[in-house]
């Protein structure tokens, strides 16, 4: 059954009032579809429809919801209905839920969510923003390794329900120092008298949560974890991060970082959400920077003028090839910037790897030159029947401007890297601009030596 | 301690052959460490420390491992140890190692392999490439729905340990079908004699072995699910994908999507173990057609020669300005693709938002332009002191320009996706081609119609 016909089958039920039919159709549901489907309601059926979901699943519902829907929920619902939604949340939605949601409605809620709850919220708004601490969860299970396996199944049997993941236990010490970790399936395999210490995993790996969310992902990404352990400055265990929020991390770097190499300022929400005057915002500055820059290219055509309007085959061989030049060397340097950005992204090179990146850099200029060379000699001097010496200056060019291009497409991103910088911001507006002017002034000093 | 201080403490170790404390050493780092240090050693001493693993460890180092690094050390052992090797390994990561290896390896390794192994690995080879069955593993825990939660307790501990992941057991049919699943916590928290039956949860998302793996990813994400199980064409049970798989099909999706908005073919290796032919084969081919394309904007340039060469200061001031007026409609079109292309990859638009793009896109435009072409006009005018005439004449160029490439670069993505080619593909090489010849056009029937 597709997505259409399930939407049509529900509210036509809702416009029966066949709340019962309703009920039981939407437990059928997956909590993301539920939580879809309301998106697509009005505000009224909205909360008519979400005050049929049973308690269990309300709170998941409410997490897959979008912000401007959540938001008039909770306006619209009363104290106590607000007590139950957030208290059943997981802790990490909730405060992703408050971080983005006006002070008035995140104070109406602190006050009505139980004290536990409210302690811990108002813990995790302080954490810095995109540190591991603001995307981690206090929902994990640990227990001291004195423990035997029969008491930690039973404390699990007591509390595990509640916990986002108990696939694997946390071991601490009497400080809260983690000291080691026991998937849940070697527990299950253990002999029930062993002591969580005796069948614990010394050899673990967890994160600081001051680090960086990227930092995370990649230690979470190259140890293959599904979960990773939070301690705080003095070792204790305070929280978990889990794979499916270091996903939505890896997305978010990786859009970040495409907007950034098309001369894109950022944006955290989807282009749908995004306002008319944040979507110029984001754009505006990088083209006005890049218009000035050509400011460049004017002056140099301006300053080889005679060049241009001299000899007039010559001089229209010229103009008519300069888009072209152009064209060909940024081209060129953008293919090489974001082989090595991407390279940077996934960890694959460091900047050290420079001279890997220059050696090869320059031997697939040098090849790949050559080619597009003799396609520029072909296409000038037989298709358009240029004179043969502008025709041999432009193909000459041509392969300068490549290896230029290319070489300094590879390098940029490596220095910037180096210097602390995103390797990012270094495509488009700057490699394009500079190949751009490099490339034209490559063109007028060989032809103002061989034709002049 | 960090990394370097690490690999000189095992290479002092190594050096004076105290094998017994190079071992002790080892054991106290991770898998995936324990991989990148034997990568930077020379075949000889390679396969010496990978000897001294114990076995329990021995096959996960060897996932971790580099391919270049396993097919030498492959070739240096005997049959029985490659036997344990891949009999100890996750089938999908023996599967992933054998689908890179020349065919008298996979030959050789088939060869020593336990007969259900081997038929197993043989089944997998044959699923296609990029199918969810090719990247799924069968280790999990599936088990008919009669049984109780403490039969299925005992059977987990009977075969747990050697299982992928046991986080959440499978409940089948009499004919393998997937009826259900039970959350491992669910498992432990229930009461003994329960059915798992009775337990199970029956809302669950699964896919199909020949389902794309990009789509895999896209369903896993949208119900932040840690794994799939996979069917086959009768809904039985074959496999499961977990999270950490989908997060490699993830990343590798969007290195392909960057490349070939770069005008790259994407290829599947990293940057530096591709070879310079290679190199030169995934950007040639771009870069040449780019180049042909180019033919257009010199043919259109040659063909308002006489504008050009006519009035000196207007053919000065208008060939000045076309680099100027190019690189700025590119831009625009590459930031508004880019946009589109990676909202379409993250599945928050589709093709059916068209108008919506549309709208958002002109209004956008036009303001964007109008900003532009006040730069424009300040830096041609007042800093160049171009004549008032032809300064008019490139501004609103320069606005026509910028809102067809927004418009174009926002929808040519669009009726991409819509006629199932990749989106991709409309990035650089198409909108930069086309806003290019456009806003030459755009210039050039202005100047005729305002200056001749």
């Amino acid at each position: 059954m597709d997505w259409d016909t399930v939407t049509s089958r529900l509210n036509q039920m809702l416009a029966e009032g066949k709340t019962a039919q309703l009920r039981g159709a939407l437990r059928m549901l997956n909590r993301v579809d539920v939580a879809q489907y309301l998106s697509g309601l009005d505000t009224d059926k909205m909360l008519l429809v979400f005050r049929l979901l049973p308690s269990s699943i309300a709170s998941d519902v409410f997490s897959y919801m979008d912000d401007e829907q959540r938001e008039k929920l909770i306006f619209s619902i009363g104290d106590r209905e607000i007590s139950r939604l957030i208290d059943d949340m997981f802790i990490d939605d909730a405060v992703d839920f408050l971080e983005d949601m006006p002070q008035d409605l995140v104070t109406r809620v602190l006050a009505n969510v139980s004290p536990d709850t409210r302690d811990t919220i108002n813990r995790f708004l302080k954490y810095p923003e995109n540190s591991a601490g603001s995307i981690m969860t206090v929902e994990y299970c640990a227990f001291p390794g004195r423990l035997t396996v029969d008491e930690a199944m039973d404390e699990i049997k007591r509390t595990g329900l509640d916990k986002e993941t108990v696939n694997t236990l946390y071991v601490i010490d009497e400080n809260g120092i983690l000291t080691g970790t026991v998937p849940l399936r070697k527990l299950i395999c253990a002999s029930e008298d062993a002591t969580l210490s005796s069948i614990m995993e010394t050899v673990f790996v967890s994160v600081h949560t001051l680090d960086d969310r990227e930092q995370v992902a990649a230690t979470v990404q190259k140890y293959d974890l599904l979960a990773v352990p939070v301690t705080d400055r003095e070792g204790r265990m305070v929280g978990i991060i889990t794979l499916d929020d270091i996903m939505d991390v890896v997305q978010e770097e990786t859009t970040e970082d495409i907007e950034m190499m098309s001369a894109l300022t950022p944006s955290d929400d989807t282009y749908l959400n995004t306002g008319i005057w944040d979507l110029v915002k984001n754009r505006l500055p990088w083209l006005a920077i890049m218009l000035v820059a050509s400011i460049f290219t004017g002056l140099i055509i301006s300053h080889y003028e005679g060049l241009l309007s001299g000899a007039a085959l010559v001089g229209v061989a010229l103009t008519a090839c300069i888009p072209m030049l152009m064209d060909t060397g940024g081209n060129c340097g953008q293919q090489s910037s974001t082989l090595i950005i991407r390279s940077l992204a996934t960890g694959e090179i460091a900047p050290s790897d420079a001279l890997k990146v220059l050696w090869k850099e320059s031997r697939v200029a040098l090849l790949v030159s050559v080619v597009l060379a003799l396609v520029c000699f072909g296409i000038q001097y037989l298709l358009f029947a240029r004179p043969l010496d502008v025709t041999l200056v432009i193909s000459g060019s041509m392969i300068l401007a490549v290896m230029f291009s290319k070489v300094l497409g590879g390098l940029l991103p490596l220095g910037a890297k180096a210097l602390g910088l995103d390797p990012a911001l270094t495509a488009t507006p700057l490699i394009t601009t500079m190949a751009d002017t490099c490339s034209l002034l490559i063109l007028f000093a060989i032809a103002s030596a061989a034709l002049l």
